[in-house]
């Protein structure tokens, strides 16, 4: 292991961490908000301190880097990065428990948005920011935005390759361009630009600044913070309905957006993991607004909420303009399973995603047809290219993984004693980031009644399904601190 | 497609029910229930003729005999078996709805145990016979039985290993001798000698003859119909502590007993699922016992109800002795999580195995050792041998299967508006072949609430579950009808 690359990662992601906290700081100083300017204000010193100590013992690293470095820094990285993100949350005395405090930036982070926060509204602006702009960060992924603006000198080329591949969600990386650090860059200016045109339209329906700001965040990182205790509910239809069509666009896999800025249309118009994504979308709403059936007044009110709902619970946002536990058990049966299936790779949305799924069904289907003529070699096939074996092999990891730590999990939250319901829907939808589940944990409800030990094993769900579970096993596992 | 051998197999299956129906015919008789009576004397009339037709229509079969023949026949076996099985039912008038006697012996054949009918007690010996035995019958499977007494001359080698193949439970069927044939007829042996066992300790306890048998015969095919309202509570501890032994014993793979009789004892002891499946069975009792302290009045009555209910839930049995459905979230999260993992391979038991469990896990555990050391090649090991690498694929795609199957199945439940906890364990305990789950269809309840189509839905599952998913999905699949 190369700790002291490892060490050098991290301090440069905590100085990036002191940065992005001074938006926070200048909100809390206009607001004349004192506790929270002075937590923002301690939490740089402290920050900066821990940074330039880890940059200082990390001179001399030497320049090897493989997976399980690229791995394990990920996972570190994420973790340090959320003890000391959390440190505003306690200073200011407004979530005082550090489990708490952890867990919100945890879940902010990982873009979850799932909160032990009862009532929102009594936080002040500038934790309100943090805790927004915390989603905005992790949504496109600290270490990608990090090769991004680093120059890469004095370090090996794996690096690039081994961080992107840790932290960007999906099967296998899209290279965008062959360069990994270019590719880092257009990511992140695309990212930009679409949360920009977010907060216009949002300011343009009349929604105060500081909440378009917000809001776009949660929306972008597909998180799901609010600044308001009813989520989204009480914006108007204009404003609910922009922010359906941004969570649905930053559902998409990023990489569809650069082929079409590059007009390269035929490929992203027979994608097909966005015909899945844009398919299961439609499909979802239709069969919702049909078992909706007289639930709302009008059919327009019925429309409006299923296409929220279902962007919402898809791309793993977790917004909510309606307390959606109260639908009937076949609506909330189909959001269930949109958990599951998650956002498109390449996004900034979580769960198992649409192109594992599809991978996972053309694995099947070329295992059935095997099975029926095992004298043929079959092939799997995406967008008309042949999928490498290891990547299907991974795909099919990923599933057993993600089952086992379902059912571990569930076992755990199951000592607090809440209903079935409850814990499964906590445990499906902290660990695809998607915020609110049903009962206890549903859009009207928040996590707080957990113990510390279930808050834990959620946070690290959360993390798991971030960073798609391999950086976090990693990181347990025994072969990674073997010396080689 | 091989039509004519099909249809051949199926006419022996059929001729083979028949005779399965005559024990039942005489207790109707003896017992003067001419309904019932006269319903398995027309059954048995109807079944001969349609077998006699379908064998006079496979005269000059040709001996090509495919995989997928073998996987196609199994399916079809088990529906045509089903049809004519449930015809009792009706025709007695004791389950006068078609799709509930369909339903009643599907879950009968493929040893689930979920019933439609609210009290057991109102059925004729005749029919309650009938219901029990067609767990024995299924438990070990029909056609396995049918090659162990039918000589195998003009048929193909491929027959019987195909054969056995689909309907075997298990990753990989484990030839315990090299002639296929002997296989068949050593596992039929050691079921009706631990059969016979099972019987013998139940009346020695002074359970009445007819209930011995039933009960038996539920043990033997970890079925779980019972003759009682109340299951298996009514009967004394001794009584209930026998059938835990039973289960258990009926839950471990076949192929350790012959070791046994071989005084392969070495190979018993390390055999590395047995390890799994006692494990599994001893942690959760302890787990269960600690989180129902105070529960029932005495620590013994404590063990002796865990020990049922988890040895009932793995083996996928579903007896019961008490209502666990009252049981803490915890007790009733671990009983969940068994419905998931199952039986062992090669056992009468259901669900996803542990044998297909522990390869699931050392696949995961490769794959992430893969990723940290992608130079290295590595393999999977079970027992100190090599896994064959399409074994481990067909594990993984056995896995998005069943999945998918869970996640489409409880959608289509949810139609018929129970509650979330209702219709996932409905679901999950018919697709594992267990029986009862939880809340509406928990041990106190039954399957007669839901839609018809949601009962044509779990008989789907049930066989599925039965037959490991694949015969099914060939059966579904368009390139097995496909002329090659």
């Amino acid at each position: 292991m190369n700790y002291k690359m490892l060490s050098r990662i991290n301090g440069e992601i905590l100085l990036m961490e002191a940065v992005f906290m001074i938006p926070p700081l200048i909100i809390s100083l206009h607001d004349g908000e004192h506790k929270a300017a002075t937590a923002f204000f301690y939490t740089i010193g402290i920050t900066i301190l821990v940074a330039l100590l880890l940059i200082a013992i990390s001179r001399r690293a030497h320049r090897r880097f493989y997976a399980r470095e690229g791995l394990v820094s990920t996972a570190i990285c994420w973790i340090v990065m959320s003890l000391l993100g959390c440190l505003p949350f306690c200073i200011s005395g407004e979530i005082p428990n550090f489990v708490d405090a952890f867990f919100e930036i945890v879940s902010g982070f990982t873009t979850t948005g799932a909160s032990i926060v009862p009532n929102v509204e009594v936080l002040s602006r500038g934790i309100l920011f943090w805790r927004s702009f915390s989603h905005w960060v992790g949504g496109m992924g600290v270490l990608v935005f990090l090769l991004a603006i680093v120059p890469t000198s004095g370090r090996d080329s794996g690096f690039t390759l081994h961080i992107l591949r840790a932290e960007s969600p999906g099967p296998s990386v899209g290279k965008i361009v062959p360069k990994m650090k270019e590719t880092a860059k257009i990511l992140y200016i695309l990212y930009v630009i679409l949360t920009v045109a977010n907060i216009g339209f949002l300011m343009a329906g009349g929604m105060p600044v500081f909440d378009s700001f917000c809001t776009a965040f949660g929306t972008a990182g597909t998180g799901g913070f609010g600044v308001k205790a009813d989520s989204i509910a009480g914006y108007s239809p204009y404003l609910q309905n922009v922010t359906t069509v941004f969570m649905i666009l930053f559902g998409v896999n990023f990489s569809c957006y650069y082929l079409l800025i590059l007009k390269k249309f035929t490929a992203v118009l027979f994608d097909e993991e966005l015909h899945m994504y844009l398919g299961i979308i439609l499909g979802s709403v239709l069969l919702i607004t049909w078992n909706l059936h007289g639930f709302y007044p009008t059919i327009e009110e019925t429309l409006r909420h299923s296409f929220f709902q279902v962007g919402s619970i898809i791309t793993t946002t977790g917004y909510a303009t309606t307390d959606f536990d109260k639908w009937p058990s076949f609506s909330k049966a189909i959001l269930l399973a949109l958990m599951v299936i998650g956002a498109s790779a390449g996004s900034t949305g979580g769960g198992l995603k649409c192109a594992r799924f599809l991978l996972l069904m053309k694995g099947l289907h070329r295992n059935i047809r095997h099975v029926l003529n095992p004298q043929r070699v079959q092939l799997v096939r995406v967008n008309g290219h042949t999928v490498d074996e290891q990547v299907i092999t991974n795909t099919n990891s990923y599933l057993a993984a993600y089952m086992v730590i379902i059912i571990v999990s569930t076992l755990i939250l199951s000592l607090d004693e809440f209903s079935f319901e409850t814990n499964f829907s906590a445990v499906l939808c902290t660990f695809n980031n998607i915020g609110p589940g049903f009962g206890l944990v549903g859009p009207t409800g928040n996590f707080s009644q957990y113990s510390s030990l279930s808050k834990l094993i959620i946070c690290f769900n959360m993390l798991a399904g971030r960073l798609e579970i391999f950086p976090m096993l990693a990181l347990c596992s025994r072969s990674t601190w073997k010396r080689l």
